[in-house]
């Protein structure tokens, strides 16, 4: 199997619309790289831009015929190297297949994947409907992305992630055939469960042209509780002491790296001196709610919160849910990120903020850790400065530490962004060599010749 | 490979506690049929009653190595025939595998599968804690039959079914290897999402073990309407009115077949002049539940029900809910049932069941149909006489109409009882000659020598 950058496309070109391929190295050269900024990046053999799963199916074909990889691009948001390109390749980017029908009979979205996640709520809300999952990224990451890494957010603490809301899908697959799974309607137990073993599957198994989305009736009104705390451990043991009695349409937590960040990107008036900012919402409505924010105020409070605030306003709530999202660009401005999302059983998570501020000193790099915290999946964020040799080993060293800390604390090296090539070195460590056996034999059987984003995840 | 019934299983008994293996033919008797009764039913090799991960482990490794099939059978409520007994393979009970801890910490219920559903939700309330789904079988159906089917219920309009609360799972593999996917982390995109493509797998690719189920904080005291209809398609159109305005937490339909046969058996005094009865429940708290109540009873109202009747009283109810529950045994004392579990997308309801009325007046067949309607799963149960060699063609007539009219609306043959054997012949017309293909190559990558479950599915 040739992986040459020599290999010719032009027949791939003419099977394919005017323009749809590209080879011009200024345009490949932008598609190198996704969000984890991988040094290892190649460059594309080809661009090609789809609109169609016919288009998808020619040039799967194509690449099966000729031995050609092909790396699956979304909106390339990817943190953990999902989409970072591999010389020899052809990245295929859906940001062209960008139908979408809401059916409010059904109550579904039909998206093609290179759709944003914003794009489909608003289009949703246009029409009396909510989809729910929203990354902090949600502006600007893909649909198909989301399928993909079985991406999570913010309100997924009460509403759950992305395979929760995936009804059907279509898939093409490594030899060009292109399958349709699940449907419209809301209970299918016919067959083995593929839509769902496609969620997640981080583009290994199959290329995903077509997602049908279930929608939800609008969210009632949220009350946002702000509290800030003197440490991190009284944050998250607060954490603990809400979700022990309800459960919360959002709980996010920001340390005060992150605070001080979005404070001077915002200038919002964040509490400078806290040691770290737990944001909470209730959306159950009217004496429920009430009674869901006093838990969460006294639970605060009884967790030794220096301050705790409560608003009903939606744009005093807005701001903050918007303080949270900033953290990941507003703590970037102090360096290059290396990006975790490490999470654990809910009553490790003191343990593991503790854990991470440990590696942070032993290894002498600033660690900033945010966490969509009520679910137990935190986003530590390793600054450094990339041109300091000494430094970028030492954010590597911790990079691993902190995987391997949610490993012997019973958690997951990835709650929601997918092992992509950043974390595959700790897989094993996570699941097991049987898994690992298990993982691969899905693998060969669906993609025998290994053509589908190599380097990814095995 | 032979799978003669003279095969000894000394071995295997020598291998397992003294008693484990049963090759008493009283005994074996009693697990030849499940709930599905299939006239096509063998007499197991032997029955297999482990108590440990280990023991099926053994079990999986002696088949495996003499080529003895393996049905893996729950508490043999299935519907499909997924636990009919095969000559010459064994059967595999986990009826003694009743293992179960709650956890608190992480609200989660770490439990063996054979235990019922009704108990992990009683042990789940005495820790102040909800396990949702909730077959209609829940009190004689078991945790592992459930993973198995992805097995829905009453609540799932709101709650979803049971992938969605499936976190973790040990699995033992064909090749008696024991693995674990999951585990109480709530989000977790380490790896394929292996946990979610054993939910609903019938058995086919492994044999689960051990299940971490996440529990939810109470349910909140739910009001009850219920509204009597003059017709079936009136009661399925306020289906649609109301699941178009708010997501209820029951919406359970019964035709009047069904209601007279509740009516006889329970005595409670249900209208029995109603031509279709819909059960609706809402649990939003407070003013939020009086306004769907209010949505519900107008659109029940707008639709032409005859009498609309909501209460908050925990005990009626729960009588209503009962009421529902029992339609299935109430029928049956009618005749035999074929079982259908054919589902739509919302908006076909009224045809589907429109259709179903047509259908049993072109075969002569007595069918009545009840619904979770509130997700567009119908279960049409076709009464029958088995020593009516005519009628029994006729209704087996009807039974495949009835998956033909589901598929041509676009919808599934079956939402939540899965295919077993009794609806394999139905399966490649809804899911098309290349997902069948899909599906052998995952089950021949798993299970090669095709030991587990043989029959079912494919």
């Amino acid at each position: 199997m040739s992986h040459m950058g020599s290999t010719d496309v032009t027949g791939l070109a003419e099977a394919l619309a005017p323009g749809m391929v590209v080879t011009d190295p200024d345009i490949l050269g932008a598609y190198r790289f996704d969000r984890a900024n991988d040094p290892d990046a190649g460059t594309p053999l080809a661009l090609v831009r789809p609109t169609t799963t016919e288009d998808v199916q020619t040039t799967v074909r194509w690449c099966a015929a000729n031995g050609v990889p092909i790396i699956t691009r979304g909106a390339g948001t990817s943190l953990s190297g999902g989409s970072t390109a591999v010389d020899g390749a052809v990245t295929l980017s859906t940001e062209k297949m960008r139908n979408l029908t809401i059916d409010t009979a059904t109550r579904t979205a039909v998206a093609q994947p290179g759709l944003l996640n914003a794009e489909v709520k608003a289009a949703a809300a246009e029409n009396g409907l909510w989809y729910p999952p929203d990354p902090s990224s949600f502006e600007i990451c893909s649909i198909g992305g989301n399928v993909a890494t079985n991406a999570g957010g913010l309100c997924c603490v009460k509403y759950g992630v992305t395979t929760d809301y995936v009804l059907g899908l279509q898939v093409v697959l490594a030899d060009g055939r292109a399958v349709r799974l699940g449907g419209k309607q809301l209970k299918d137990s016919a067959g083995l469960p593929l839509t769902k073993l496609f969620v997640g599957s981080e583009g290994l198994l199959g290329i995903v042209t077509e997602v049908t989305l279930r929608l939800l009736p609008p969210q009632a009104p949220a009350c946002t509780v702000v509290g800030s705390f003197s440490s991190v451990r009284a944050a998250s043991e607060a954490v603990l002491a809400v979700t022990a009695q309800i459960r919360p349409a959002m709980l996010e937590f920001m340390d005060s790296v992150s605070i001080n960040a979005v404070e001077d990107m915002l200038k919002m008036g964040l509490d400078r001196n806290a040691g770290a900012l737990l944001v909470a919402q209730s959306d159950a409505p009217g004496p429920a709610g009430e009674a869901e924010v006093a838990i969460i105020e006294q639970a605060f409070a009884r967790c030794g919160a220096g301050e705790v605030f409560a608003t009903a306003d939606p744009v005093e709530s807005e701001a903050f849910t918007q303080a949270r999202r900033a953290a990941i660009p507003a703590v970037e401005r102090l360096g290059a990120l290396l990006l975790e999302d490490v999470g654990v059983p809910l009553p490790a998570l003191p343990d593991l903020i503790d854990g991470v501020e440990a590696i942070a000193a032993a290894n002498r790099v600033l660690i900033s850790v945010i966490a969509h915290a009520g679910d137990g999946n935190t986003h530590p964020l390793i600054v450094h400065d990339p041109s300091d040799a000494d430094e970028t080993a030492r954010a590597n060293a911790a990079f691993g530490q902190i995987m391997d800390l949610a490993i012997s604390l019973g958690g997951t090296i990835t709650g929601e962004h997918g092992v992509g090539r950043l974390k595959k070195g700790w897989l094993r460590d996570q699941v097991g060599d049987d898994v690992m056996d298990l993982t691969k034999l899905i693998k060969s059987a669906l993609d025998p010749a290994g053509l589908l984003n190599p380097g990814v995840l095995l």
